[in-house]
């Protein structure tokens, strides 16, 4: 049984509060939000309690894990004050917006040797990890090609894509991530075409909102990801493996199971309304990672490392946006 | 708020309380089983009480609504015993196995004004509501043919199937049950051709395990409806609604998403591996449908005149089995 | 080579003379039409000469098969007429209308010994034939049940319907064929029910549109077959076979591969406008099928008596919509 | 009724000669090929003629049009005789394998005033069609991104391979000219990734056997083609269009529609084997669209200069292989 705190009581932070209470493995104790009214709403939901300030949550008498899911730029100070305490830690990416920041602050919990995953939570998607097991198995032979679809279904505000970090840093860095994982290896280069088409002020903020990304492997492995803001139709995710055995397909996921057959057409449920609906189930399953890896003492699903690496790779893909040509990916500066 | 009894700590009885315990709208209070270690049990894990006999539970000072998922030759009792109580009530089917015992049970619980619902949970399946909902808004026109299919992975233990009435007591009655919703109409007679071909000792029971039953309605629409106990696939339920101007369809659900291509076939995630995994979130949806017709003061989705409907079907069903010939049903004996 | 004559060049008669002009064993010599102006122009179309009579299409000396695409009434003549020349025969279904006629005929063509097939042809399409193969294979284990789906887009013709024996002989038929060769057994009883729902002129004609149909054989396998004569989405024919260890599907067929997704649902190409779209192929290879077994002197793949037989559940069939019970095929009357 | 002369008797002039049979608009008169025993056979087969020699075929008092199925180093002086002799033509692509020579060929065409096409027959493809139309129409808003999946089972002969002019220009160049033809615009740039997989004398051949492009629009649109020469599961060939209101897609192509479902999954039938199964249909769709033209007087669907377009991405594509950057695709040159 581990005891948790949850930092951060925002929309993602009552959503592990969730998954913490219905974790059987979890002592879900504290809640610490800078809104103290928030931490004690959440809190009190779920049987927790609220947390004064953060020297209440980084008390290894009284916690043995710690879930960060404050705003992006607290992320390292929160993983260092684990580290020193000698708490586990669980994080949302990135571990810092700067990459040589996230660098230093993951050196520094390595050498505490505390346990610190960062939450790709989509290597958890149910069908993602079916479609890695295959690959894993050699049921495709080696792989030549992946194909990642990454398409939601509105522009986020604004005043979100500010601080985002650009579409490549903040959206396609899952995909990155996805990509190495189910190689099983780091992609050597990326090129990236990106275009503003949903709303001119995307542009203005330098940034794009649907992009066409190749990821270039040492073996000659090819990965093609399409990131895509605004889609009309929903939240559509989806990868396709290709090996020189066969293919595998993790696929488009629909709302329901309904068809209406008439006339010269039929009409089906269509994909999820949004992100939420379609990844809900991996928060939890990425929590059961974390926590079984601490309960079994083995290796953290998503070593920080792994998040160093894509957002490496999320770099190198801003730069390329920017001059029109491949880039390497730059994993060690 | 209101506050809930839960009466029956086995399987499904812990299935409710995980909802009951999940439910905004309820104050899970008591546990009762007729195991003491049971409802102990059940009740620490969900922060309720157990209750140590059933005039704890029946008690309208401490409990506003009880959920009867106790054995099935207890549950007439149970509700003479709330609504003589006032206590609403929501139970398992049958109300009771022998249809008389039933009929006079529901004018009992009748006269006494408490909300009482029996637990049709296929009906709170999203896809099969909405189904109804296209039917009932008129997209498929005058309704023709209705195909349900009833198939289960694996044969129910003997032991379970000699007490159950038999398939079309036990496994039928809730497509029945769905046709009639779906139509809107009581089918006026039955016909069965029923087989048993898993197991001889089926047959000794004077049981079967597959069979195929057509209803027919005054409209002149007709429902199909194939039960199977045995189909070494996993669990298959569907439904299709064929009327004038098309058809819809509640279809065959999947456990995945993933699909391997290989040589000159796929390979994909086949039907859940049992009813439960299946039909699971119907129950949460079925309390819900309960507690709101409370908490609004509306009808409750399923009154118990429904489920003696189902029932007259299923004994002309059972009828039919034995006679060769299409049987009337007896809404009314 | 095969020297074929085609009697009948009405619409059906026009796909067979297709047929027979690309089948490269044929040589597509004759054709017979009671309209002389119809003859004349399908024979000029593929390079065949119109016959002036039938004594010219029953010469042995100049042809060696022929195809019986005539009005019904005419079937079993021109069937005895080629038993008498020696001369091979492929005849649509049905031998005649009348079941102790078609049986008089057949015995008549067996003395003969020439070869003869009933034109079944939906024993030759691609997925019901790979069906088959899997069920014959042994892939589903022992079959429990068979569901068959028959549904057209539109009533035919009020002029049609009067001379067509009724939806059990005209439609059902090729289904009860089906079903028998699947199962690879005949079925001792059938109970039908049907509705006159598309116009009230079906049920002046002692006829129904919509009928659910059970076989029962004596193994305990069960049929069913849902016959529609009106569906307002297409044509839909289908096959589902369970066995013990599986199930296998002849799935619904589409007339196109596009989908579009808009909003919360996807809008797909829905099935085939008509019965001919979708069976089209399997004339060809019916053909195939009759010419194959005359060149490599082996049985015709659909004997007369296959013919007799589905005629015979057809009779028991129409005799159960009139008496409500499960009536006995009678298949030696 | 248009006089028809078929230059090339190998496997796809077979192909050419079986539609150009067909076409009840066309007069299939003469064939010529190298081989004067091919010829002779494929005019037998169907009823036409073989020509001795060139000159027999580009006569306009005999020919109205010559379809040009020969080897691709003639395209270019039979295209140039065509339109000398005042002839219609229907070419495979390329018109020469040398883009320079290809747009003086092309010139001297167009002067001549001919009806010439390319035959790029998988524009008409019912799918393909079908979702141009749907983009056509605005059914999906602007378009944002499109995604075209080029996957053959087997490396074609190394013989072929040799002469191809690379997987860009034999290839993934019928994916160009489609991504154009869907966009109704020129890509601006084009960046190509490719790797040398499944046999090590591909690379030897400075080719690639699995690529990865991006065409990039001036609407900021953007196109990934993913180009595969060995699958392992078939013949895998699909379209998807996103634009800002919906999404539209030319799916996957199953060889049938059989399901078997066993245990945990389901196996259903895969791909077609190879690229003819697949496109067949697409080849009397092309001839139809050219013989249509002709007859009606209106442009021909696939003009030269559409094949010179085509032509000038698979130049710069090749080259962005070869500099790692996006090359601008030069149209005029």
């Amino acid at each position: 049984m581990q005891r948790f705190a949850l930092i951060g009581a925002g929309f993602i932070g009552s959503v592990h509060a969730r998954n913490l209470a219905a974790n059987p493995d979890v002592d879900f104790a504290l809640v610490y939000d800078v809104d103290s009214e928030r931490s004690e709403s959440l809190a009190r939901t779920h049987g927790a309690q609220p947390a004064r300030d953060l020297e209440e949550v980084f008390n290894p008498a009284r916690i043995d894990a710690v879930f960060i899911a404050s705003s992006t730029n607290t992320h390292a100070a929160n993983l260092r004050h684990a580290a020193d305490a000698g708490i586990a830690a669980l994080v949302e990416k990135p571990i810092d917006m700067d990459l040589a920041q996230a660098r230093d602050t993951a050196a520094h919990v390595d050498r505490s040797g505390i346990r610190a995953m960062v939450n790709f939570n989509r290597r958890f998607d149910r069908d993602h990890a079916e479609l890695k097991r295959l690959v894993d198995a050699g049921d495709l032979g080696p792989l030549s090609l992946l194909q990642l679809t990454s398409r939601g279904p509105a522009l986020p505000p604004l005043e979100y894509l500010k601080v985002s970090g650009g579409q490549m840093r903040d959206q396609t860095v899952h995909f990155f991530d996805l990509a190495r994982w189910i190689c099983g290896a780091d992609p050597r280069e990326v090129f990236v075409a990106g275009s503003a088409l949903s709303d001119p002020r995307v542009a203005d903020l330098g940034d794009v909102d649907t992009s066409a990304a190749t990821l270039i492997f040492d073996s000659g492995t090819l990965a093609q990801i399409d990131s895509v803001r605004h889609t009309g139709y929903g939240y559509d995710e989806r990868i396709e493996a290709l090996g020189a055995d066969g293919m595998a397909e993790s696929g488009r996921m629909s709302s329901g199971n309904v068809t209406l057959f008439r006339g010269a057409y039929s009409r089906a449920d269509g994909l999820h309304g949004n992100w939420f609906e379609r990844v809900q189930p991996t928060y939890a399953a990425a929590l059961k990672g974390f926590v079984d890896a601490i309960e079994n003492d083995t290796e953290v699903p998503v070593p920080l490392r792994d998040g160093l690496k894509a957002q490496a790779i999320a770099e190198a893909a801003t730069r390329s946006l920017a001059s029109g040509r491949s880039e390497r990916v730059d994993y060690n500066a």
